[in-house]
């Protein structure tokens, strides 16, 4: 099979980074080395974090993007070539796969033994430092690329490997059961309206969604039991009143508003859990409701949550195939990136977009 | 038994809430109501809390101590009678139990049915609102009074019916294992001196105690495997160079300095947890290490314990009754409670005071 | 109010213990002693549990019932009366509430403290040594006694309070999670239709029921997502190919059969959990698959569940207030309890019996 | 380094399996393959696990042992090269690291992402089809090989790398918290003096060890609280008087006898757990007391465990560095092997067997 690869292929890269600018090339076809599998992507999603990688104004990156990057970090194709080491694996040439913002950790240091991948102190991320998914041909480790079910499409499959993945791993975090409410902070965002599906439709939880007022459609569609429009007065008192007066089990802040995370903790019962995922911009600001005498009034928790581990990639796509989980998306060709950035960075994007890149 | 009982008994009250002032006088022998038991106190701990509420100088107190008020939470003696509906009741006339903060719960509402005791809706608090332990009889419920171990002196129980009682919790919500590293900062005080007993002889934790350099050798004699002496340098630096570079897989906060919360969270290793137990004086004020930024890219978890629960207390008691767990006190009588007050509130005392009140 | 209370009141008493008889008798009102209130009962479910203590034949009874003994444990009613002590409840008068099997605990035995309300050393059962729900009045305590949703009618929560709890209690043992296949043994019976309701439809759990032919309909209805009928061929292999090769994350047994027992472990992926709640009748027999070899090669467990506890029932009867959960039922008078048991002797019935009291 | 390395070495291999022999012959050095470490081992421990794959007596084996295997599962040594793709690997050159009866697992089939290295659809294990530590050289994955604490020596390590292990993974699943009962039968065996060390000094639990008599002295100075004699009289009787009457919260088959498992459930109070860690030979036969009745009543697990996973391993050896955990060893070298299994065979063996292979 490997015989009948192309020498070539075309990859989108950054070539000005620090702006908004793509640059389609072609680029020599690599070898898979010890333990890594050769995946031909047919389709990756665009993240708004690809969009901070590009012009290196996300918080969250210690060091610039450099020249030539290829980005992208929700990819979905199938192996075509399997490097030396690989017998054990639980893939094998033809599987169709995913690749994750985490593209390899080292499944031996103390954050991976605990299952923390997103934490590993020798981990590559897809598309910082490491060739990402924006590119018909990518590298993987065996044992740590995401079989992706049968009967979920490919192009279906990408936007969950990275939004999907993060909010099934909120929830679990959360440890708010069956049966508990939790109110999602940005329920109609791209994070937002699948948590507020995986909870409701997967995980038997109540959802009380919360955003801007336009959200309220796809946020009820999604399955939440409430809407609360932001700036239809105290939304604190909304959420008890619709918790008979207790407050939530569990909050998730999704939006990356530090004004988000100002009054989540007024929103949780006693014994309740905050879970973060947004992650605001500027200066860092502590946490305005996390005070002593509060959490231990109430015996409240805060938690943090970076991304899914291997595990919950797992999982969170067999909520998919069985129709519990479904990202909006629009396809484009890789040739229309720049464009889909220019558009991210205005706020007119409805939904994900997937690149089809065959 | 009953027709023995005394027709008056004496009793210290805040004769002049908002000052150090205490009176004993005598009051009327109570009856046990449904589901009370009579207790004939003998020895009660005199804590810090008590000194907040005589003065009503404490942030957690939502009204004003009243004058004639009877303090105190850390009693032991025995049950001379029992009220109606009892026969069920795990305890019976003769036995000694010990009286806590929590005085009575409801045993239906969320919160107790979750084992939030310290949460209860309908709670009751000893020596505050309801007659507390600075006297020689109190009523409480026969479900809800601490059965006291055989081997276990009745003037070493008293003063770990609070603070002991406390740090167990905090401990198990630290949700650190054996063999895990745990920071107590206030390691040498009447919280943390127990709170690093109960980790290393108890729970099988290695403990840095954190404290002002006198109380080094009380650590160390707790059983701390390492001291941080206050103003060596930087504590952050030194916790993590004891932990092999990650940091502790938990921090307890014992003092109530808004700056131990400060760099708390920074002590953590990845997915490590701080359990918030001392409660800062003043205008509350957010945890400043609280950075949505920082819990999300480490997975680090806050936590808030208020007291322990009924089984909490029996296992803390099981610790003392095995050697585990042994509070520093001095004896008192009940007419020195007013003196001894006064030295809290100087900070002159060293370890715990117990009254003996027989 | 209470100066309305009727002196007398009806009541179904088993007038011939040993035999199918029962007998409508007039008895006097009681006083709630202290904790306690009286509870106007306007429903009952009659449970088999209930067959066998009136005929003493249930192995799991220490003692032969006696003469006059009310029986039934399923009762909903409102509170008309409280006795002393009971300020701090919860429940007030005019409270809908519900009766259960445990009809009192002791809280404060160590079976107490740790939420198993079915091993109270100290507990009472209805209609076993203790009046039951057969009769239009009963006492209970009045932190014991489950307060019932509003918009949940009372017939239809009286059978939930044993059945309803039960499953749900051994769903949350089975520490089965949201998109886990679980196997349910008799998922067509009294007790298996409620737990394929409540895990696919409360708990996000994946049902595999297994029943005999005629139960296909009721247990697809339920919320199954495959049935095997018994006598189709080998049980086993089947769980195994619709779980992909690796068995199920958990089996719950819910028929009282030791041939049910004997294979129910090999259905089990490596790490599940047999939960087992079905008692078998006759001479106790050991899980013929509970052999130590397959237990440590594939590092499963069982557990046994008696009923749920007070807060269990609470979130059962939430998920029946949303809708997730349904008893079948028809609805019959005190007079005709003889003639209902016979048929539920005589394996006639179809679904629950709830008797209208009023 | 790989220039010094010698192009032969000494091994010990089963040379008639099914028959104690064992012949040192020379064998070619191998070259470590992609993701592996060529370790040079100086000890290795010689376990009864051994002594059944060498004679094929074992009736967990599914295949007869092959000629010319080499057999061990408890090595330690430098690690002396690296193969490709190891970059990212937390362990070098000149590390030193154990190998453990799993050599290797897949990481990505569902048994790993669940922390079940033991249960691996893709697993390697040390001598058994697969090169074992009875030589002084063997690869093993850089993932996967456990670094050894610089204070520890390597001989005292080795015997840890399986017993200690096993122990720790059935301690952790006896889900006994600190302070908790957990009752050991075999304490006095190979597993059963770790176990009680690791229980009582490692994790705080209160340990009542089960043997013969001679090994009283063994089990108490291991830290057992008490110990019971076999054939003193009624086993069950005495855990219950131990208790206060309740039972054990958990109780540990280390022993292979089926008897032991007969009564080990009776031992245990409500809600408690039994962990099957001995695998008795012959026929399998039902753990006597798994009776659904006993089960229901009490709320009791069975559970079993078969090894523990990296995680744990990295653990067990944290806690023999700090002396909570030594196994009793003699040293002998790789000549003396098939004497070693002839009086291991015979029962005359006391304590563990270290080889040194230097």
């Amino acid at each position: 099979m490997a015989a009948e690869l192309p020498k070539k292929y075309k990859a989108a890269i950054y070539d000005k980074p620090g702006t908004i600018s793509t640059k389609v090339v072609e680029l020599d076809m690599p070898e898979p080395g010890p333990g890594q599998v050769l995946v031909n992507l047919t389709h990756s999603g665009v993240c708004h974090s690809d969009l901070g990688v590009m012009t290196s104004s996300w918080a969250g990156l210690p060091l610039p993007t450099e020249e030539g990057q290829v980005g992208g970090h929700e990819g979905v194709g199938k192996i075509v070539k399997m490097g030396a080491g690989t017998d054990a694996a639980a893939v094998k040439v033809g599987d169709r796969v995913g690749i994750k913002w985490i593209s390899s950790i080292c499944d031996s240091c103390p954050a991976c033994l605990s299952g923390h991948d997103g934490v590993c102190f020798n981990q590559q991320v897809s598309g910082y430092y490491h060739p990402g998914t924006f590119q018909q041909y990518v590298l993987g480790p065996a044992s740590y690329v995401t079989p992706i079910p049968a009967s979920l499409s490919s192009d279906a499959a990408a936007p969950l490997l990275c939004a999907g993945v993060t909010v099934y791993a909120a929830l679990r975090k959360s440890t708010a059961e069956a049966g508990n409410w939790i109110v999602v902070l940005g329920a109609g965002g791209g994070l937002g309206h699948l948590a507020v599906q995986l909870a409701s439709r997967g995980m038997g939880m109540r959802v009380i969604g919360v955003d801007a007022d336009p959200k309220k459609q796809l946020v009820m569609d999604s399955g939440a039991e409430h809407f609360i429009g932001l700036g239809e007065g105290d939304t604190v008192e909304k959420v008890k009143e619709l918790t008979g007066g207790l407050g939530a089990q569990s909050v998730l802040v999704l939006t990356a508003a530090n004004g988000a995370y100002a009054t989540s903790v007024d929103m949780l019962r006693f014994g309740g859990t905050l879970v973060c995922v947004g992650i605001p911009e500027g200066k860092p600001v502590p946490i305005a409701s996390a005070l002593p005498q509060f959490l231990i009034a109430k015996e409240c928790k805060i938690v943090g949550t970076a991304v899914g581990n291997r595990k919950e990639a797992i999982e969170t796509l067999e909520f998919a195939e069985r129709g519990c989980l479904k990202a909006h998306f629009e396809t484009k060709k890789m040739e229309d990136l720049t464009d889909v950035f220019q558009q991210m960075h205005e706020g007119k994007l409805q939904g994900r977009v997937v690149l089809d890149l065959s």
